[in-house]
Order: C-alpha cells, then structure tokens, then sequence
C-alpha cells in the first residue's frame, strides 16, 4: 500500500502548493481520491500512470476538492481510455461532470459510472478481492464523506525450502499458499503450518478531510494504520475550526489518539501558515507518530 | 495595450504548458480571454493584478479554454472581492458555472453577471468610453467566438510649451485636449491644431480561436493591428485541421496576409510537434511578420 500526495493544501491552488489530491495504490491497483484544480498536472509531474487509475472517490463538492475531476476525465478521453472509470462522491457530482461534457460537446468515449452518495451512515461501497472500500461521513459545511481502505488478507507466504524438504510438489504451491494442507512424500499430507507462514498483515488507510472535530470519528478508525486527518488550522486559531467546520492538527492528534490509530498524517494546511512544521508541532503534544503530507510526498505503508 | 499570454497550448494542461488563456490590459482596464485549467496559477505565476479583472471573454466550451473559471470565480469570493465580475461566452456558461457554485454552497459574495451569447453575427458586447468589444462568430465543433478590441480614439496631446507661448492658461488645457479653440492671450481664441497633435492611433487586437480555416473572417478583421489566430497544426497535418475544426499555421497567415494586418501572433499549438518555431516557419512563407505566443509571454503593443 503506497499513498502519493499530489496536493494538501487549502483554498486556492497557488503556483508552488496544490489543492487536495491523493492516489493511493494497493496491490497494484490505483486509486485517487479528490480531485482539486490542477489534478491532472501534479499526476503527470510525478509520474503516476495514470491511466490505471479505476475509481476515484471525492470528499465533497468544494472547488479545492473537485475542481480538477472534470478536467481529468476529458484528458482520459483525448489519451484514448477504453477501460472503464468509476466516481465516487455526493448526488450531484452526476450531473456537475455529464453537463460540462455536454456543453463541450465531448462525450467521454470510455464507460463512465458514477456512484451517487447520500447517506450519512457509514457503508460499504466497493469491494473486490483485495480491497474493501467504505464511506466515513464528515461534517463540513456541505455533505462530506472520509474514505477508509481496508487490504483484504493476502495468500499465506509459502517456505519454499520446507515445501521442498516435505516433498511437495511445485504443481500445489498455489493450493498451500491458500492455506490448505497438500500432498507431500510418498502422498502424504503435509500440515499447511509446516510449510508456510502468515501473510503481511493487510494495511488499512483513512482518509478524512474536510472535516470539523468529530470524536465520533474514532469509533470506525479504531486501529487503523494510517490515518489521514485535515488539519486546516493550528491550535491558536481552533476558533476559526469551529467557524468554517474545519480540524485543528491538535484535534486531529486527538482522533488518533482516541482510535489509537498507527500513524496520523496531517494536510489541508491554511496557507496563512508560514511553515507546516507548526502543524506536526502543535499535533505531537497529543499524539505520535506524526507526519506531514508534502506536494509530491510518497508514504509506503509497506516499510 | 498590453497581451500577457498565460497559455498558449491545445488540449490538456502538462508539467510545462497550458492551456488558453491570455491578459489583455487596455488603458488600465485588464481583460481575460478564455480560462482553461491552471489559468489562476498561471496568473499568480505571472503576477497579474487579477483582482483588477473586470470581465471575461470565453471562446467556447471545450475544456481547455474554459475548465479553469469556475475555480477563479471561487477564489475571487475567497480573496474577499466585492467589484462586479462579468462574464462572456456561449450559452450555457452561466448554468455550468452556478450549479457548480451551488453544490458547493459557495454563491459569490460579489455581484456577477453573465452574458450569454448566441447570434452568429458579429455584435457589439461591451463597450466603453476606451474600448469597444465585439464578437467574431468563428467555426468549430461547437459555438464559438472570437473577440475583436478596438481602443477608441484618446484625447489629443497638447503641446505645452506651444499653448503657454500663445497664453493659454491651464485651467484650458483639458478643454484643449478635447479639441476645442480655447482662449489665449488677450483672450483671443486659439486655433486647436496650433497647440495640440495627433493622438496615439487606437489599437485593435482580435482573438481568434479556435476555428476552421474560414475565409470570410478577413473581410472583419480587416487592418486589425495585431491578429492572434490559433495554428493547432502545421500545413502538413492540414487533413487533421478539416477534420477537427482546427487551422494550420499557414491558412491563419493566409487570413492575416488577406486581411492585412500589422502582425499575426500564432498559438494553440498541439503538443505533437517538438518546436513551436517550425509553427512561424510555416506561416511566414505566406505573411509576415508573425510571432509565436509563449506562455508567459508579453507583448507590448504600442511599442
């Protein structure tokens, strides 16, 4: 599991910090999360393939956030895309996005789903074999929903020398690694645990942003290993948090710490800030590990 | 008059180029031609006074000349504006842009007026004591304008030394200035001619992309001094300009050439040719002088 920040920033995009964008890789697989104006810029930048990327979930319908989603989607198009494209976010996105297209005469030649958000209750809304996908509602000042990433466990990790020295042929490696016991000398069962050991613990990731401080939160992020929280504000200002429904990072440290998350990272800083240093600062009196996403920062979860 | 090019390219934005837009300032009053994504950085990047932007002339609704206002809309509200905002383009524009600011909650806080056009006919859109705008209905894959700007006649310049020769007192030099014989020594009346000149003649700039080769557009563009027309390709790929509505470098110094203008500036390059400079070599076989357009370039037409 790989996390690229392609943007953390509040507001408006300026000419060194972008607004909010993510992709997020699990096993091989991409996906974005929020698309602010100039998207499609940061992707080429650092180099992601784009291309590959298959859904793409958007927090809420703020410019800073969504912005860049129509752009992108037109890009695909003029690429030549033929693999399908799935969106994510609150009811309306649907017709924000097919209207643009339409006014610009410019139909996306590739299939385009979208899945329409309303409720204000956590679920479920992409599943496959390695991955499990659902909404975290927010509050902000218009519908708002985080995105928690569950990896689904994978194959148990076969010890190819015991496998060998039990005689196990190559032609059921795939059987053990999926947990069962298989034929080994003179076509005896070999006991799975005997020839493989248990799988990287799958890694889990939050994304929350934007968001005011929701200690109900910490109930759905209870243990897991990374999470991204906004944190627009520092401390001195938790006045305007409350105001524009916006996170201090202190708050943000309080949510991890109440969910005893693994790993708090922080983003979405007012640009009224000289230095983000101020944001790990003013979280890591209440909880660590901080740290900060950066324009073009990558996270391995893996390491 | 002043052109400051923000983006010059076709298509999608990249890491290095942008899509169409431009600054065009006139005695003080700053236009902005087209609005593709990234035109606000680009702005910030080139440090126009944006907030001075007081109307805004969309070609068409592809998204590489108009994926980027909504996003300047927004943070104009963000940076606190409160002088009115008028906007120009193809119908259709203004639901696109407030359903979007709908979603968002995010309705202006400055007053903002849409002007939606529809004629296929040249019409006068705006017009002031300095300036006056008009439509030039141009052909492409959907409805679209180009925009022709011609600076009214300034007031004529007084010769001081000549107007104190013959007594004129100052209180009479603005009254002189408009043309009027105005009182001099022993209060007889002053010939105008003998105390003032010329002024400046007026300049005239007309944006013309995007659109097919179309002949007929000289007969308006007639001795306009400088002509941007877009070259998406090169004569080579004319084949690929009929099919997608498009102009070559030379068919847009064949309209310049027939229109006799003062100079034809080339751009809405597209990215599939390593060097812009093989866009004038094309052109001037058939016109000159031409000059490419850069993003970030300025071009100072009164010198």
């Amino acid at each position: 599991m790989k996390l690229t920040v392609l943007g953390c920033y509040a507001a408006t995009p300026r000419a060194f910090t972008n607004p909010t964008s993510q992709v997020l890789e699990i096993k091989g697989q991409l996906f974005l999360i929020d698309c602010g104006e100039g998207t499609q810029v940061q992707l080429r930048r650092f180099k992601v393939k784009f291309s590959r990327i298959e859904r793409i979930f958007i927090s809420h319908l703020h410019g800073d956030h969504f912005y860049g989603l129509v752009g992108l989607i037109s890009t695909f198009r003029l690429l030549g895309r033929d693999r399908e494209l799935h969106i994510y976010g609150p009811k309306g996105i649907k017709e924000a996005i097919t209207m643009q297209l339409k006014l610009g005469d410019s139909w996306t030649n590739y299939p385009l789903y979208f899945h329409e958000l309303e409720s204000k209750k956590p679920q479920v809304i992409f599943e496959n074999s390695k991955v499990v996908v659902e909404t975290i509602p927010l509050e902000h000042r218009v519908y708002t929903n985080g995105y928690l990433f569950r990896e689904k466990p994978g194959d148990r990790k076969l010890i190819v020398e015991e496998a060998v020295k039990h005689g196990v042929d190559k032609s059921y490696f795939n059987k053990a690694k999926k947990g069962f016991d298989v034929p080994g000398e003179g076509d005896e069962l070999v006991a799975n645990h005997l020839i493989t050991e248990d799988p990287d613990p799958p890694r889990s990731y939050a994304f929350c942003s934007d968001t005011i401080y929701l200690p109900r939160l910490t109930e759905q992020l209870k243990g897991v290993d990374f999470l991204y929280h906004e944190s627009t504000f520092l401390s001195e200002h938790d006045h305007l948090a409350t105001k524009t429904k916006h996170s201090t990072a202190a708050q943000a440290a309080q949510i991890a710490k109440d969910a005893s998350v693994g790993k708090l990272i922080l983003g979405h800083y007012s640009t009224r800030y000289p230095d983000i240093q101020a944001f790990a600062d003013d979280a890591e009196r209440i909880f660590q590990p901080v740290e900060l996403a950066e324009d073009g920062k990558v996270f391995d979860f893996d390491k």
